[in-house]
């Protein structure tokens, strides 16, 4: 008898990705959980955490829920007490690779100006003039990152490859000294938050939605970023300030640049300032994709451990908040 | 008394950096090279190798010319016999940093839709149709470099550190085994040009203008390119190909898009077709900018050693090409 393993998810290609690295397991794609025969009675599931919600508590049988999201803001408030299996988040290399490049290319975007080349080129017009011919380049730059788990170390170490010098806030009051950690030139904590931003050329952003992360950058803090006019880049959640107060940073130029994968309401509504705003760049959420291929990746290798009764990797812990 | 050097430059700022890495040296800006007191009596000369070209015979004292330039095409026409002192072009590190910055932003660009995304955004659309919500990512592609210099190295190593599998191909029948290579999985030739092609999502050329280099992408080469519809950076020179086959390999869907920096003609005349065609990316020439800052950096590394008579970096060889 083969193991059934039900996928309610909505990642594209998914059972085909897990069928390549899981091919002794049958993967059963859930319509309609209700009245799915395997959803509830199963003991492994693979779930989007959006689409878990309401059974949180409601899978008598189940040891293991692989998670597709590295964010658990879905189901956090659905969370009187821990339920008593274990959910592991979709994260580890994959997600810091991919937002690695996604602040790659968002950085040299707006030190060049790329997206002007683009107008330029539509008109048919060479242009030199502005930053495509005097621009920053990474081994120019300050960069600093709020967050200092796997994701945020992963696109620290890329950016330092890349010659930036890179600095990074946690909440560690210090750091353990080991390779993981190397490339951080700079440790910061919320009580040295102002002298963090007055040094940063860009700010990244990876902090997940907890309650120490609420409003950690709203007010009047963003001032300090007035000498170096940092960037703000945030891939993390939005909860880390609020709309009107990163307004009020770019309109004092307490900021020069904002580019946004994440919002209090998503899809952002129409009618936000935001979207036409100058230096704003908005991507819809897609920084750290879930993608099939690496879902089933660490699936596959989470599954090894789980069938050796050995602890899985990235298990949500609900009082930490991820 | 000190030694006055004197600067033939257009590049923005370069005597403000020249001051701050030779304190003791006194840097003249040429603005007539005829009637100048110091150019065509100097010892040392900094030099775009645009504006230089005419007095290259006409230098009765000079030993060492520090060029602001990588490529040396605007000089080889006009060299008869190699000049009786030595020039050194602008390369090393910097170059390879800054082009690699731009490949990177290039690929996540395209692979991403950047600015497609950019478009939805200007009319207020959170819109994840298309690319923006199935991508690729470095760490899926191959990527093959033409040229194994210092540029193409350096590029090579960084897609190399974010995960994609690194080709190139050289003149060279067997590149050594040490480290400057170590990221290159394998290595092709002219005459395995072919292969190479097969197996490339994305071709980068930093390849320099010389007669080996004339055309060899030309005629149906590229046709090996149809399987992985690749997508091809020219970074180097124009020389490569002529516009006709480009546009012929994008027809035809050999090639899927291109990203150019460098042309026959340049600035690019409004009339190419280049300039309006979907999946082409023009930027200005601009890829790997002569900065200020880095130029001022290399001068100094070469002055050092030129004061110990010790070998410069970078020489030009005419017989080469660079």
């Amino acid at each position: 008898m083969t193991l059934t393993i039900p996928v309610l998810s909505k990642v594209p290609n998914l059972l085909k990705e897990l069928v390549k690295v899981a091919p002794n397991v049958t993967f059963h794609e859930v319509a309609d959980p209700e009245r799915d025969p395997y959803f509830k009675k199963s003991e492994i599931l693979i779930c989007d955490f959006d689409l878990l919600g309401s059974y949180l508590y409601d899978l008598p049988n189940v040891k293991w829920i692989q998670g597709t999201w590295a964010g658990i803001d879905k189901l956090t408030p659905l969370v009187s007490k821990p339920p008593p299996y274990q959910i592991t988040r979709f994260t580890g290399d994959h997600f810091g690779k991919i937002m690695g490049e996604y602040v790659v290319a968002n950085i040299v975007n707006y030190e060049r100006g790329f997206f002007d080349v683009k107008n330029s080129q539509q008109k048919s017009q060479w242009n030199r003039e502005g930053k495509i011919f005097d621009y920053r380049v990474i081994f120019d730059l300050t960069v600093g990152i709020l967050g200092v788990g796997n994701i945020g170390n992963r696109i620290g170490q890329i950016l330092h490859f890349l010659g930036a010098k890179v600095m990074a806030l946690g909440r560690r009051p210090v750091l353990p000294t080991d390779d993981e950690y190397s490339h951080i030139s700079k440790y910061f904590t919320k009580d040295t938050l102002p002298q963090f931003l007055k040094e940063c050329d860009y700010i990244v952003n990876v902090l997940p939605n907890t309650t120490e992360t609420n409003n950690l950058l709203d007010g009047d803090v963003l001032k300090h970023c007035s000498d170096k006019q940092s960037i703000f880049i945030n891939i993390g959640r939005s909860n880390i300030l609020s709309e009107t107060s990163l307004i009020r940073a770019l309109n004092n130029r307490w900021l020069s640049a904002v580019i946004l994968d994440v919002f209090d309401v998503e899809p952002l509504p129409e009618s936000s300032p935001l979207w036409k705003m100058d230096r704003v760049f908005i991507t819809p959420h897609v920084a750290g994709l879930s993608r099939a291929k690496d879902i089933a990746e660490q699936f596959s290798s989470n599954f090894a451990l789980y069938k050796k009764n050995l602890p899985l990797s990235a298990v949500v812990d609900f009082t930490k908040g991820y």
